[in-house]
């Protein structure tokens, strides 16, 4: 009964996205700092290590910016004082964050905020770009000084860099992107005006909002329902919207030519939330319609078609409605454990797993079960997850996966482990049954994601390979990292 | 533009269950305070306002506590440090609340730890005692000070008197027990000894797990499966288990003589996890029965049936099984959203419902929806909900509800709202219906509930005001409270 | 280079007061409760453990008691919020506290604040009780319970039980005192009155403020400066002063007789804040009085007068005055370093001493020291600081103790170490003089004690042994810490 | 006693050094991190917003930093914790630093820490740019991004540039140097040296210490004092020291051309801990001859001499020795009353001064009082604490100040009002003495500056207005706060 010593455990056995990005200018002057607060609120499923608000009086001293930032959840880290010092701001900018991480990411936390020729500037970025380090580099040969390691201050820099020849902050931001090769969704803060941008390949969302008179942007629509406004419209790959006084505009000139457009399909698989639309097409269609494919396409029989929670829920219908075999729940998922809680660090009996989940007995007890998930990664859960299943009674557990096997890093704001790490890798689909102790294991085929995202061009590239860019030479993720 | 205040926010349109209570021995002497942790995690949803730890070493120096308490949940509560601190301890209890609380609820929080007679004791205590008044002026008028507003203290002064005279400390309890009217589950921990004790109606549950050579009682026995014990069986009503270094006994000398039995019907309805059995029942079982009954008693003719999630989803699942109507998901439940957010003090766009609950509009648009709830309080979220399906789209909107309508108050530890909040009070069924804005609505009959507790005796007072026990003269829902 | 550990570190090599208490109760109905927070701050080097404040509105509902307490500072443990919700409030009582502590010590920080027969009741209590260990198993036999390990539960659960058969608190009050024995200074709020209570050997200070219609009771009267109220007088020992509406009264037939008075002359050596009179006697004086005593005992030819700050000040420049040597300042000392900081676990360069205190060289190089001081407890921090001189080229370092030197316990609310780590435990003072490193040592001499309070009885157990109250059988001090 | 607002309250009638800096390179390879600590406390005096410390491992992967800033005192900023983390690192600095803050005053917290060219640089600055706007304009002409509002990242922006075409950075700092005008003292962490840089007028302290295998650069020489280390040397104005694992040197053609020195006569007056020699003067020393000189210069018949605590002490001392009245004690100061503390928004009795002031009555009562003081900035303090003495009894008060009046704005890091709030402005001594109620009023003479620094070339500016740079045309201080 010596004391034993106890740390804080995270499940790492997830696919994290990398931010989600919010922006509000209110022509009715009314404070945003409530409503970008909200908005985060609905966004935080792309980001839960920390969040941040910056917000500035258009009317107000000019380049006066409020921003508070910090480390945990959207409700960790706002408190009624903090909104109350993010006043007066008709305009602002906010941001969710999820990061590899290291000592020092309070840091690295967003909006950036910063002074340059032009008074301030506040940035929200969503992404990864492939020549981050190139574009470091050749700036720190002209003398540049980086505080963060994050691409959104390479961003800021070529941002301030063009301002200095160009007649607009559009027109900064258009020179600018020539420059970014890689995954962008923007919401940039300028005294008097709310900018939107996305990368030419539009591997991120990014859409437009309306409520009274305030303009919003947004990664997800849903984040426009939760505040009560109406979906305008996605910014389109390669555009830059710029929102004033005068309302919305966006000035082809300065877009960007349209490229090789390569839409994030993990967005639809399992970052976004189902109640999301992107550029078109819904998020909750896309994942029935894969369950819908795994029917078709890995048929067996059984007695109850079961998701994991929450993200195999919509798929796991898909599958029930294409089967006709009745729909269920098979777990418990403890809604008071978040992303980390407390193990021991020697041996424990509990895992994460059994903490996060339980099986539901009375549901699954003598039955043939189709449990259906959205991605393996290492496998570890997804083989607990079955063994659970079996110790309640199941009599068989078939394994159903809507999306093909991870098998490629991704450079464009996916955190994918390293290849020795994914399960997929070096195995055979039997091999990896086995691994995970499935009765079958049937995953979704690369040739029907372009069908889940109704025909929009999209990238597959951590399935596929085929990287609609070509990847960097070197691992940019995680390099800089203090 | 004026500084607006700000206020967290708390959603009260739901009833609480009061508390929820947790103990472990563990004879082969390993630390019991991380076990406690996860059983409070898994039994989280019994009160979320504070929490606490006391741990013991049955061969340390007699009557040496270590306790660790605080508001919040238990996430929050305890760190790495904490549990480290509430070493060596191979017995302990702990507990989780909901009060309506105050200014000072610290004072509030549990387990009470108390030195008396014989060495220390700690409580968790589940329920509310009908006659905690008069036996808090009793102790008075004999010179007794209280530094807590709980029942809990009016029991372990109960105990601590009856000690004096008793040759065991279940002896004690036993006469305790004789005085105390009302509901009560208790886990004890003494120097050598853990205890577990409920009154003779068996309101609230308590049982009995067993891990290698630790013997558990838990409010639940989800959080049984979450420390990977086996469940063993229910303490029974007026029944007082004793586990010791010789292992679990309990003298029939000391329990009570049977009563009526009287459990608290609420438990299946909505209180305990799904996950759970209580008294042989599983209370997913009980839920899908009861939506059942609703789809036999209240059928419409409809194309989807929906679950407000968490708790309408089993409900909705057996609606959708007896009617062959389709089971779907209308609602994304925001799960970063906790018990409290922060609003502006004055009006704003966004209601509560809203941050926590989007509709899914293509699940819904265009459909005739059946929308099952385990319970209508105020109405006000009930309302709003019927609102966002049809401005989702949908065509009609028909509510069922898996209880009957709440009409009278509880004095055995639910928290429910006063007479002249609850919508059913002095309204018909279908003035509800109109005030909530369904096209029909349809409740489960009282006549069901035995049928859906399968025979089990139950107490459905707050429903059809029939009160095992004869209430108490006043009002003792918050008494005291500083 | 490896991590090494470090901890909080704490300066143990000084004798600690146990408390400060204060009371207010303004009949102009204005919040009391930043009057009781200056009151602390003005207390506060009494104990800097915990802290509490705990008021209530004589014309609010009866018996609602509002209370904040904490670990820590006063400024530490009170924001702006919370003496917002300490009102309305127009009757308060504030504690300080320092205790020997243990794991659990939130639960023994005061005001006690308690419901009993008539309403509430909150107790501010220094000094300790010989017979509290009597007394609580008296009680415990009695069947009450204890949550705390604080004297002041045990003189609330006699308060209570006398009140039972008293016709008014004070009388309770009175009834209780005759069975307490041993040191307390009380300050008492019962819902309409604000009650004080001194032991009738007078061990502990408390004297009576008043400042416009508010009467004030505090440990000491520096306190009353500070928040600008007139010293009235102070209670006298044994005494009973109850003030409610009708301004403030002693009822002679309560209080208790004359016992030999015994003032602790500790308090005037080092405790109280030199700016307080006890009893009529400025401390200030009395250390001003030890310091020329000391000049006049142990004379030494030297250059400069020096004392250790802050409490050997005054002695030294009595020491100057009565020799003619000049006074001077020798030692910086950090006022940014609190009770306690960082240290590596393992050895490091830094002592306590050294970070806390600076040797001026310019002031001390070449020259012959006295320096003053007054107590040595261990003798380490005495000896360093001798050596600190030294090594700052003083010729010769001349030490003078304004006290005698400890050699037994003390029973009545100082925390003095055990025999065996107290310096002057079996060694003579020639002994001592080589352990510290001084040139030479002399002590105030046990005869000067009634001189220095000017012929006050006082009680000099801690150096004489003489017990005003026969000390317990069994050492009181620390016991029942959890 | 409707509920009043409280806000905690900060004591401005004080001039503020703006910050104190710190670095250590032990060759031993010890983790530097907890002497870093130690100096940080020992030179709190010179900033108590904000502090931090950075550290890095020369033999470890070069660049990588370890960092940890925070708002408030090194104690509270500081955890075991930190310190851990903050390993391994035998090199590093840190900082403490006062400003006039703002919101988001943690963006501005030192070190700061960038990546360049070269891997990373941690700098920690002490003074004032008089060209910071210019440089500013120029840079972000030039496309640079400003993350922070202090001059520290235009002096960063400039070694980085400067880099570029150095072979060092050593060099680098020299030519970032020649563009820097006005006041700064730095310390600069490269990954395997550290860098000393003091302004050629010598503004601003700097000196090193070494310890053991241990170098040193602090902003005062306490601070070595505090850590056990020997002082070798102050920086001289103008000189670039460097400190690698061969020892220290500093190349004489990097250094800037000397220039009319011009140290800050404050350091000597307030600033500085008396304890500091700063250049060969004694600061200790420095404020004893002011009180001679005062004595001289503003002779009065008096019973005793008294210094406002803590900083006018030696000067007092001073004027005693000079005169031969008897110097003593008149005021407790109270300890626990840190920077700041609580007050109601509405007028309150308490003032600041009285609650960490108080007048030893038995002291001065009856008596003629020389009082001494530091300076009088509003003058509204000094009012109160000579009404407090005549409150107390005094006879006559006579207030002496160790410096002149202050007339002029600093440019050079000392955070002086406006001159409309300086009670010094447009009045006559005589018009002082009666706004401060004063029996007389003596200020030392502007001719006495030069003998107190003992010869030394002083900068005098913001009493003579004589400025040995001429001040920007735009008031600097303040400028671009958010």
């Amino acid at each position: 009964m010596n004391k034993q010593p106890y740390e804080t455990f995270e499940d790492f056995d997830r696919i994290h996205e990398e931010c989600g990005v919010f922006g509000v200018y209110d022509f009715d002057r009314h404070d945003v700092a409530p409503t970008i607060y909200y908005g985060l609120l609905a966004l935080q499923h792309r980001g839960q290590e920390s969040c941040g608000i910056a917000v500035s009086d258009t009317e107000g001293p000019k380049g006066k910016v409020l921003v508070h930032k910090g480390m945990g959840l959207t409700n960790e880290v706002f408190t009624p004082e903090h909104l109350e010092r993010l006043s007066p701001g008709d305009i602002g900018v906010g941001h969710v964050r999820y990061s590899t991480a290291g000592a020092s990411t309070r840091e690295n936390a967003q909006p950036l905020v910063l002074n340059y020729i032009k008074g301030t500037l506040a940035l929200a970025h969503n992404g990864n770009l492939v020549n981050a380090p190139e574009l470091r580099r050749e700036l720190e040969y002209d003398g540049a000084i980086f505080q963060t390691t994050i691409d959104t201050e390479v961003i800021a820099y070529h941002i301030a860099r063009a301002r200095v020849k160009s007649k607009t902050v559009e027109e900064a931001v258009g020179r600018a992107m020539r420059k970014l090769v890689g995954a962008y969704s923007l919401v940039i803060m300028s005294p008097r005006k709310l900018i939107g941008a996305r990368d030419p390949f539009g591997f991120k969302p990014l859409c437009i909002g309306k409520r009274d008179n305030a303009y919003i942007l947004s990664s997800e629509s849903c984040a426009l329902d939760t505040v009560g406004a109406e979906f305008v419209r996605d910014v389109r790959p390669g555009e830059i919207v710029s929102i004033t006084r005068d309302g919305i505009k966006s000035d082809t000139s300065l877009c960007l030519p349209p490229e090789k457009e390569a839409r994030c399909i993990f967005e639809y698989i399992y970052f976004a939330r189902p109640d999301t639309r992107i550029d078109g097409v819904s998020v909750y269609h896309a994942r029935l319609a894969a369950g819908r494919f795994l029917a078709k396409d890995h048929p067996v029989e059984a007695d109850l078609v079961v998701g994991v929670p929450e993200s195999g829920n919509a798929a796991a219908q898909g599958y029930a409605q294409e089967s006709g075999i009745p729909y269920g729940t098979a777990f418990v998922k403890n809604s008071y454990v978040g992303r980390t809680f407390i193990k021991p660090k020697q041996k424990s009996r509990e895992s994460s797993v059994q903490v996060k989940l339980n099986v539901l007995k009375e549901s699954v007890a003598g039955k043939r079960i189709i449990m259906v998930d959205d991605s393996i990664v290492r496998g570890t859960t997804c083989g607990r997850i079955v063994n659970m299943l079996r110790e309640a009674g199941a009599k068989e557990v078939h394994v159903r996966i809507s999306a093909p096997p991870f098998l490629h890093p991704c450079y464009f704001g996916t955190d994918i482990p390293s290849e020795d790490q994914l399960i997929a890798h070096g195995r055979t689909v039997e091999e990896i049954r086995q691994e995970i102790g499935a009765d079958s294991l049937g995953y979704l085929g690369l040739d029907r994601l372009p069908q889940m995202a109704e025909g929009l061009p999209i990238c597959t590239a951590c399935f596929s390979g085929e990287y609609p860019i070509e990847p960097p030479r070197e691992d940019i993720r995680g390099e800089y990292q203090k």
